[in-house]
C-alpha cells in the first residue's frame, strides 16, 4: 500500500535477542519497521514521544532485562497500554562458527543469567569450558561469529542471524521456562475482548496494615475475578510504600471486570489500568457462576423494579 | 376530608398490648382505623388481601409475640414491605382496680413472658403474691379491671384503656429493653432516603458448607454495607437449609446498596427485597470512604473513559 | 439402685407439652424425676441452684416458648452449658374427648401459636369453628377433657395423657416443622465428641462497624468450622450492641475447634462458650482439607522443627 | 584467636560491586573472608556444598542481579535460611581516574541497568556522552582505571577500590532508591527474635482459582500478620502454576506467627520457610490487638479450661 507508512515496533535491544525473536512472533512485525531500544525505558518513551506505534518489552521471567525496570516504567510518567502479550518458550541453544565436537569447545561466551539457566548442562557437557559473561546473548553470538570464542548460548534467533552452527538445543536445565513479553502502545481503546483475556493494573495502597492487600483482592474476588500473578513493588522505589501490579482474568468490557475496577477506584489510593489483551494460553480460566454479563444485566433490571416499587 | 376513607391500620391484638401502644405512635395512626388482629399471619394477610393499608407487627425481642412467625411470614407469600418500623421501650406497669399497698396484692397476672421479664422486681417486691398466666397483658388488665384479679402486669396503654391505678412503674429487670415492630405493606416505592434507613432483605443459600455465609457478608462489606441484626432460619421450617435475614445500613436507592443488592442477587441461591425505611434510632452508622454515591459517579465515569481509550 | 437419687430434670412446662413430649425422647428422663417449670428462666435457675440437674428448654423455632429468653438466660448469669439437644417433629394433633365428626366441632382451643401453624387446615377443614386461646397447647387438652371446648390443638402426648380422642393427625401447615430443644445443666467436662457435634457460643463484638461480624466469621472459617445457626441479639436488651449466638459443627475438644475458640477468645470484645454435644440430625457436615487433628499434629511437629533449625 | 577458621563469606560479584557494598555493612564481614561468585546460584550452592558459610544475594529491586534467579534458587533445592537482610541506597557516582570536567567525558561505561537509573541525570548533565555498556558497576570502574573510557557509573566502592575521582555523587533518578540483600545460610536455629522481624516464606497453591491467593492472604491475615512484600512465581518456571514469595512481619518464634506458618502448611499445597530476621528499617510495624503472645497463652489457658469442664 503505496503512500501508508508502515507501523513503527522498537524491541529491548539489541538485535539477535529474545525480545526480537518474541517480536517476530506477532503477524503485523512482518511488514512493519522494527528498531532496537538501548533499554526498557528507552523503547517506552519511543512510544510516549510518538517515535515508535509500540514497544515489545519482557514483563516476566526476562533472561536478558530487568523486569522490575518495566514494572516501574509502566506505573509512572505518562500512562501507556498493553495490547499484546507474547510467551516465548526459552530455548537456549549452544552454537559454533563451524561445526566441532563439544570437547573441542573451550570457552563459551553469554549472557550471565543465561548461562546460569544453562548451569547444569555446561556442568555435564562442557564441565572443561571457561564460562566468558558478555552483554548480551546476541552479543555472545555475535563474538563467535568473529572467532573470538569457541561457542555462544544463545536465541535461536541469533544462530540464523549469524549463520552459526547450532551444536546443541534446548540446553536450558529447565525445559519449559518461559518469558513473557507485552507490547505497549499508546493509551488508546482496548483490543476487543475474545473471551479468554487478561486484565493488566497497578493499585496503590493508602497504609501499610494487616489487611490492605486482602482488601484489594476481595474487591476482585467478590467480583469473580481471578488473579494470574500479583508483584508488589516499593513506590518510588523506596521500601515501605507499595503498589501491586496484578494481572487479572477478563477484559474491561465485562461487567465483572467493571465492577472489580471500579471497586478499586474507589477504595485503593489510586489504580491505572495497565491494558486488556489476549491471553497467550489457550487454558481459559472459568468465571464462577452469577458473574457473566447476563447475570449483571438480570441484577440491574431486578435493581430497578424494586427502587421503584415493582414487583419482584 | 370527606369522601377519603381513613387510613386502615392492623396490629397484633388484642387492644391495649404493646403492639397497639406502638402503633398509635406513628402520626398516621391517629386519625387512622385501628383493628386488632388474632396473630402475625392474620394481620399480614389482611394487607395481603387489602382488607387492611398496612400491619403493625413485631419484629425482634416482642413481649407477647413471636417474632419468628413474623420473619417467616415475610419471607412468604406474596411479597410485602416493611415502611417503617418503631423501637418501643418495654415498660411494664403493676396496676390495680383500687390504689391498695404491694402487701395487699395477692395475685398478679400477666403473660408469662411478661412475668418472666419482671421476676427480679416480683421476686424482691412482691414475694409472696401468686403469679397467674393469662393470654396477653391487656387480657390481665382487663382481668384486674373486673375485678378477677389483684393486679396486673401490663401496658402502660392497658392501664389507661382500663382505667387502672399504677402501683409501681419500669418494673422490668432490664430497664432498657425495647421490642422493634415492622410497619408492613404491599408492594410499592420505598420511602424516600433519609441518610440513616435501614433496609431488610432475605438471603437464602444454595449450599450448606463453610463460608457460605461468610460470602453474603462479603458481598456486603465490599460495598461499605454494614449489618445490625442477622438471623438464619431453617427454610421450609425445616433445619439443615437454611435463609438469613438481615437488617443492613442503607437504602435500597444509594449506590451501594443497589451494588450489594446486585451482588446477592447474582451469587445467592435467591434474595427477596423486604423494604428500606428510616431507622428509628439516631445513632447514624457511617459508610466507609469510597463508598458515598459521589464516590460511585466518579468510578462509573473513570470505567468508561477506559473502555473507550479516554485519557485516565 | 437403693441410695442413689434419681436424675432431676426439669422442662419449660406445662405437663403435657411438646417439651415434655421433647425430654422423654432422652433415655436417661425414663427412670428420672421430671419437674415442669413456669418458665425459661425458672426451668434455668433450678440447674443453676441445684434444684434440678438439667434443664430441657426450646432453643430454635419453639411452638409455645420465646426462644429470645433462652438465649439471654444463657448468656447471662452463672454459666451452664448444653450437654444435648432434641429435635422433635412438630405434629399437631386435633382431639376431642369423645369421638365425633369434624362438623360437630364448634370451638376449637390452642395456644395461638398453634392455631398460627394450623392456619390453612383449620380454615380448610374447620372453617365454622371459634377459635380459642388458651395458655399452651397442655392446658387446651385439658380444658377439652374437663368438656370446656369441642377440641384442641395440641401435642401427641397430651392426647395421651388426657385419654383424647384424636379427630386428625399431622395437621400443621408445615409437615416437616421441627422445633429445637436443648439439655442444660451446670458446667462441666463436655460430652465425648462423636464425630458429629455441635458446639453452640455467643460472642461479643465490640464495635458496632462494617466487618465486624465478618472478622467473626472468618475466624470459623479459616479453621474450616461451619456455622449451622446465628443469631445477633441486642446486648442487655438494648438495640445498638450486639452478640451473636452461633452454632459451629464440631467439638471443643477437636484441634481446628479449640484454635477457632481461641482465635474469637482473643479477638472478640468475650464469648461464652454454651457447650459440645451430639448433633440430633444424622446429616454429617465434612470438614475442608487440612483441618483433621491429623493435620494439625502434623502441623505442629513442622513447626517445632522450624523453631529449632530441623530439616523441614 | 589462633586456630579459629575465620567465616567464609561469598557474594555476587564481581568485586566492587553493590553487593560487596553491602556485604560489608555486615560487622562479622570485618573479620571474615570474602569471596565474589559468578552468580547467584554459585553463590547458593558454595553454601549447600558447605564450600561457604554464608551467601549474600540481592533479594528486591537489584541493580546488577536479577532478582527472580534468587527467588527460584531459594525455593528449589536443599533448603536454605535467610539470617539477615542488608539495604543499601542505591548511590551512584560518575568517577573518572583523573578530575576533569563534565564537558570533558565522551565515553560513559556502566552496567545497563545503572544507565538506565541515571538516564535523567545523563540527559541533563551528558548529554554528549556515548554510553558504553559494560557487564558490571565494578567493571566500568575497572576500565576506567585501566584508561579504556572516560567515566564510569558506579558504586562507592568501586571509586575507592580503584582510586577514582568522584565527579559528581548519588547521580540517580531516584534518590531514596535502595537495593535489599539478604544473607543466606545453611538450615539452623533462627535467629533470635528482636520485636522487629522479617519472617520469610513461599507458599504453593494447589488450584489456579478465584480466592487461592485470597486464602492464604486470609490465614495470615486473621493471625494478624501483616505482609511488606508478595511475588508469584511460576513453578518450575513454567507460566500457569503459580507459588508466591512472602514477607511477613514477624518471627518464627511469635505465637501468631507459628499459627499462621501452620495455618498455611495445612491448608496450602506446600509451604517453604525461608527464614526469620531482624527487619532492616527501624520502622515497626504494629500487630492488632489480641495478637500478642501473651493474648495466645490466655487463650491456651482457656481452651483447657473449657475442655475440662472448668469455669470460664
Amino acid at each position: 500500500m503505496p503512500g501508508v507508512p508502515p507501523t513503527r515496533f522498537t524491541y529491548l535491544g539489541p538485535e539477535g535477542t529474545f525480545s526480537e525473536q518474541a517480536l517476530r512472533r506477532i503477524p503485523a512485525a512482518k511488514r512493519a519497521e522494527l528498531r532496537p531500544a538501548r533499554s526498557v525505558p528507552d523503547a517506552l518513551d519511543a512510544v510516549r514521544d510518538a517515535d515508535a506505534d509500540a514497544a515489545l518489552v519482557p514483563l516476566e521471567n526476562s533472561v536478558e532485562g530487568a523486569v522490575g525496570v518495566t514494572l516501574d516504567q509502566l506505573a509512572e510518567g505518562d500512562p501507556l497500554v498493553i495490547t499484546r502479550e507474547v510467551v516465548l518458550p526459552v530455548t537456549f541453544v549452544l552454537a559454533t562458527r563451524v561445526g566441532r565436537g563439544l570437547d573441542e569447545i573451550r570457552t563459551v561466551a553469554s549472557h550471565p543469567h543465561a548461562t546460569a539457566q544453562c548451569r547444569d548442562w555446561l556442568h555435564k557437557n562442557l564441565p572443561q569450558a571457561a564460562i566468558v559473561d558478555v552483554l548480551s546473548t546476541a552479543a555472545a553470538a555475535a563474538a563467535v561469529a568473529k572467532g573470538e570464542h569457541d561457542a555462544a548460548i544463545c536465541a535461536p534467533i541469533a544462530v540464523e542471524r549469524h549463520r552459526l552452527n547450532p551444536v546443541a538445543e534446548d540446553i536450558g536445565d529447565h525445559p519449559d521456562a518461559v518469558t513473557r513479553f507485552v507490547l505497549v502502545s499508546r493509551v488508546g481503546a482496548p483490543p476487543a475482548p475474545t473471551s479468554n483475556d487478561v486484565t493488566s493494573i497497578v493499585v496503590y495502597i493508602a497504609h501499610d496494615r494487616v489487611g490492605s492487600l486482602l482488601g484489594v483482592l476481595t474487591e476482585l474476588a467478590v467480583r469473580g475475578i481471578n488473579l494470574t500473578r500479583i508483584e508488589s513493588r516499593p513506590v518510588n522505589n523506596r521500601l515501605g510504600q507499595y503498589c501491586f501490579f496484578l494481572d487479572c482474568t477478563g477484559h474491561v468490557a465485562d461487567a465483572r471486570m467493571g465492577e472489580a475496577l471500579m471497586g478499586l477506584r474507589r477504595t485503593s489510593a489510586a489504580v491505572r489500568f495497565l491494558g486488556s489483551y489476549p491471553r497467550a494460553s489457550p487454558e481459559k480460566i472459568t468465571a464462577p457462576p452469577g458473574t457473566a454479563d447476563a447475570d449483571f444485566s438480570d441484577a440491574v433490571a431486578w435493581l430497578s423494579r424494586l427502587r421503584h416499587g415493582g414487583v419482584e
